[in-house]
């Protein structure tokens, strides 16, 4: 690491996000700072990368001066070509948030703040996804202050390869946070429902909407940490092997006739 | 389950392509067979799901007779839509592909491919993704075989709640096929690169590229499986918790100040 560690700052909510804003600032006290994100909102777009189509980058900035490259892209494609086309070095660590609105249970999988951080650990940088568990317009200073110690904390003592860490923030006062659980990610999704709709053209369309659903009680998982005002920290990997199931496939004995 | 087993056919190359043709006429020989799939190629687009647009459908016909509806969204809106919106019951089982190219090792988070199956599992249907693992135009009908193989299975056996099943089929004739094997995702991943073009307006664009890297040598790998011309099923979970790390984030003994 040099000096000053290099620290590449994306999101999911777009450059011109105020989380993205705060998460530059907290970082922007530990180390040299690079934010490289999407041009517009990519919530929901899950792990996607932009493979048939070109990505094109333009220099912009905040408060009058130099802030970032805004990609037209997913957060994935922003951490790609982060190290391989625009920074061309490695950082010492990737972060990515502070996303509006909870990556937690099953919805971690849709998240485009997580997908981020993972392509950061695939290749081969610590990395940490920061998301404040409410839509509400907010103040983002205890989220800051929470990825700065992450940030910090994960800069000394390094991550595993393939581990990366993904952090909620309950929308409370500080003095009302109780602290801060390492958890594990819950079952909890959201039931899903279509509203048909017409249009001006009298063409039918269906638009998404959900219900939200907590499946879990456990004290370590990560929506009810939050709903118990703590921060949840939940290490999360890339490797979807279900281990249990292996051995049970193994007994139905599959062979072509 | 009806007499007939019900069967919700999707995939991430579109409507249009020849695997989902396959799949399709696999499926009609063991139950009633429903088509609702993107209307265009929507490889490498994760699990992403549309929430800020609205979903158009289309009724499609192949070979002069109704095939399936067309959905403007990803893979994953088109299991959604299909059970809550155009269907509107759940069916038996949800296959996904077959897809052109493999789906394994790290690619499996990109894979729209996976990301229905993945969908499926979600809404509770027991779900299957398969791929070719090849680029090159293909016969299918081996890997059509396989899909029928699996599905009947999993109509008799059922699949934990939260348990997916990732097909890979390799491109060698069926004589070469050494068997079956059960498989855990690998660690290989595409080492990056970004080529800097200029467009006839003089502005610059990247496009990406990539080479793949093996990284695995077990036999139990899915990508060595192939390799070594075994079909490679490998049991998926979404539950990403990395449950080794937890102890050792417990000793970071992480503190607000």
């Amino acid at each position: 690491m040099a000096d000053k560690p290099r620290i590449l700052v994306t999101n999911d909510d777009g450059i011109y996000s105020g989380g993205i804003y705060a998460l530059y600032n907290a970082m922007a006290g530990i180390g040299e700072t690079y934010v490289i994100a999407p041009d517009s909102e990519k919530s929901a777009v899950g792990h996607a990368i932009t493979i048939s189509d070109p990505l094109r980058v333009t220099e912009v900035e905040r408060n009058g001066k130099f802030f970032g490259w805004a990609v037209k892209g997913t957060p994935a494609d922003c951490v790609k070509l982060a190290l391989k086309g625009i920074l061309q070095f490695n950082p010492d660590l990737v972060v990515s948030g502070i996303n509006q609105g909870s990556n937690t249970a099953t919805n971690v999988i849709y998240s485009g703040t997580v997908s981020a951080a993972t392509e950061g650990t695939i290749m081969g940088i610590p990395s940490i996804a920061f998301s404040l568990t409410t839509f509400k317009k907010s103040d983002f200073s205890l989220a800051a202050e929470i990825a700065r110690l992450l940030a910090e904390k994960v800069l000394e003592k390094g991550l595993p390869p393939g581990t990366l860490l993904n952090v909620n923030i309950p929308p409370v006062p500080r003095k009302d946070i109780k602290g801060i659980k390492i958890t594990r990610q819950g079952r909890g999704y959201y039931e899903d429902f279509f509203e048909k709709r017409v249009d001006p053209a009298n063409r039918t369309y269906y638009w998404l909407g959900g219900t939200k659903l907590v499946l879990d009680t456990e004290e370590d998982i990560d929506e009810v940490a939050i709903m118990n005002h703590y921060v949840s920290v939940t290490p999360l990997h890339y490797d979807l092997t279900d281990r249990e199931m292996i051995g049970r496939l193994n007994e139905w004995n599959l062979k072509l006739g």
